[in-house]
């Protein structure tokens, strides 16, 4: 007996997102009849995801209904899982705000993450659930997972379950020492921690364990690698020689965004980022790949556009019929139907993991049913993870939050003159005014202030 | 009715505080006909206090009697009260290690805060304690005071309780604005938190709040103060500009060592460090006051030998007969004789400090008693204190502790690479190699270990 169920998805313009999820709604039999209501204010984007998403499920013959609007209060009407997965500013923004900082000294941005605009509005959509459909999963699935749904689960009484592509690493790895694909799923494994903070603590196929092959492979394959490794996508560094050398550090294997957060050192300027994460872009966080990045988003989009207005176009033909690698629609029939599932997810830390405190969003594996979200205990990372990677973070984290709650510029200049690149007082004075003044950050720069202490630390010593 | 105590003196050769201790105690007559213990491993400075001290209680007629030994367990014998002053590393090869590192680029060495020789001193000597007088009480008077106390106090069961001098830049704020010396004793204040990172919370006078007053100061006469007070002592930065920024960032008033303490940016040489904390040194930490603070000792310890070998010398004339202001004696008094005191004292946390873990040593005022060291319940610090410089330095306590004990070697590394004058991966692994190969730090350098990851981490990329 299927359940029809209304998912409400807010930021539906992503809109290779949102025909993944009507993909996978499609082929999920057990959630047929549902109701999809795609919110974006973009009015062109969502007129053009309708159109797609009618189609592809007339061509599936999937039973599915779709609704657009611009208003978020009413996507949620009757919502019974909201999936947001909105971004305030585009990616044309966050280019220009490097551009004016890079002139002050720093490559590839100020490491700002009180994510002003993002919290807003992921507070914003979690108050309106709590006001309308306050029974409704919240299924986070933009960034910043870690800040935003600590900061969500702290402010409202919601449910809230954060998504993430980067523990998918673990599967590259398993490629790259010889599992095959179709035997992927026989794989065990665990790599918690936080958001785009997890280390591979358990490893294991057919009943062995893989951390020696892993080891093997570095040994005897991984300088050829890193010297002839050309990635195929701007995200390919999972077996990059940074993520190795934070393998050697830590006793444990970073997985997937982890690889890219690593300490300033591996970040310094292009030359160093290649050395670290590979040709030809040096990873993922560099003025070589993100172009490219934009630039897929952006041909995607005209694709999209293109087959939304030609009629006779199969959507099917050139977006497939299997399902998506997601976790969201599994976990909507996990939820709803009972068809358990293990999955990777970012809820409140209640003890799954030791040492953090339980009001913190860890990302841990948890088992999804009918009863709920039930993270497993994974028990403790080692010492030095703990020390050097995760308790630093969740500290950052709660600067982050003090910062946005309480409007104090001096932490954002605080940030500032922690960032590794900045050399002066006068330097973070300077470009963090810059910052805060330029085109887009209007309502930032009035949310932060310096009160009466203004002059003693605004001015430029 | 005097109670006559065995205090072992350990690194008594520091002839300045053991003098000092000697005139306490003989000038506080319910501890007369107590016995001083003096240790350290130089044979003549050990002389040479010896004399001083016997001759110092004959002219101040007091009942006091003198021990000295190179053997600790001897000292310790059916001691009451044990108060280590040692220091392993001379101010000689601390000034030649900052040397080594300045090649790299480092001025004024590696903020290396392993400090592999205090924490072994200090366990020797606490597990001697716990071995050889288990009911004596510890006070730990040399530095690291937070790290050592924090790991003495975990490793064994014996009562700690560390002293230092800081927390008197209280008294310098207060006659900055106005109020007499022999008032002083008339304020009550309060600043906890974690030694050498202080924060002043109350500041009371005769009924009111002398913050006002402070900031008035400021306004009206701190430019003027700034640009034409010369320090009167290589430590005497209490009312500088760095000072009172730090104020400025975080609303309560950094005391002592705590205002040395600050971020990167202002130390990152002469000049900075002469703008933040004024002319001529720029604080104690710089290339011009250190050997200055250096020469001083030297000079006092050839005035004090001078006077052991001239037998007509009056040690009264030369070193006064006014009580000190530390606290070593009055503690000793008040947990003999049970004459009350208010101290401020490093004892480990049990909630004296909201936000702190039990197990961390604080740094708060107490009552102290025949009943023992009874931490007053200060509360909470301010949120952005707590998140930028208390929790991240108990995290950084937690690591110099883990390092210590794991014998790491790569958070020896992290810490440098961490270290904001490090620029590259490179710089750090050469400048921490040059720095553990060095003359004196063979001992260190076999604590500390890569393990098999040597080649992957060592090697200069």
């Amino acid at each position: 007996m299927p359940t029809a169920v209304k998912v409400s998805v807010i930021g539906a313009g992503s809109a290779q997102f949102s025909l993944g999820l009507v993909r996978d709604l499609c082929l999920t039999e057990s959630l047929s009849d549902s109701v999809v209501s795609f919110m974006d204010i973009d009015k062109q984007r969502l007129a053009m995801i309708h159109k797609l998403a009618t189609r592809y499920a007339d061509e599936l013959g999937a039973d599915l209904r779709f609704e657009s609007t611009t208003d978020r209060q009413t996507s949620l009407q009757d919502a019974d899982f909201v999936i947001n997965t909105a971004a305030v500013k585009s990616h044309h923004h966050q280019r220009a705000a490097r551009e004016v900082v890079a002139k002050h000294g720093y490559y590839y941005g100020l490491k700002n993450r009180v994510n002003f605009y993002q919290f807003r509005l992921m507070l914003d959509v979690a108050r309106d659930i709590e006001a309308i459909c306050p029974d409704a999963w919240l299924i986070q699935s933009g960034n910043p997972v870690f800040d935003g749904c600590t900061l969500m689960s702290r402010e409202t009484d919601i449910k809230i379950c954060g998504l993430c592509h980067g523990h998918y690493g673990l599967y590259s790895i398993a490629m790259a020492i010889g599992i095959e694909q179709e035997n992927l799923q026989k794989i065990t494994w665990q790599a918690p921690g936080f958001n785009h903070n997890i280390w591979l603590t358990h490893f294991y196929y057919e009943g062995e364990d893989m951390y020696p092959r892993l080891d093997e492979w570095i040994e005897t394959e991984g300088e050829e690698y890193w010297r002839n490794h050309v990635a195929t996508h701007t995200h390919d560094i999972q077996m990059s020689r940074g993520a190795v050398h934070q393998y050697r550090m830590y006793g444990l294997f970073p997985i997937g965004d982890t690889v890219r957060r690593g300490g300033w050192w591996y970040h310094t300027d292009i030359e160093t980022k290649k050395y670290w994460f590979g040709e030809p872009w040096g990873g993922p966080d560099t003025e070589l790949a993100r172009p490219l990045f934009v630039e897929n988003l952006d041909r995607r989009i005209a694709e999209m556009t293109r087959l939304a207005n030609d009629s006779k176009a199969s959507i099917v033909e050139a977006f497939g019929n299997q399902k998506t690698n997601e976790q969201q629609v599994p976990i909507i029939d996990a939820l709803v139907n009972n068809n358990e599932g293990q999955f990777q997810v970012n809820v409140p830390n209640r003890g799954a993991l030791e040492g953090i405190p339980d009001n913190v969003v860890v990302e841990v594996p948890a088992i999804v049913n009918k009863k709920g979200i039930q993270p497993i205990h994974v028990g403790s990372l080692p010492p030095r993870i703990m020390l050097e990677q995760i308790l630093p973070e969740w500290l950052e984290m709660e600067r982050n939050i003090e910062a946005f709650k309480s409007g104090d510029r001096s932490m954002l200049l605080w940030n500032v003159l922690e960032g590794h690149q900045t050399h002066s007082y006068d330097q973070a004075v300077a470009a963090l005014e810059d910052w805060l003044s330029m085109e887009g950050h209007k309502e930032l720069s009035d949310h932060f202030k310096y009160g009466d202490r203004v002059e003693m630390l605004f001015k430029a010593f």
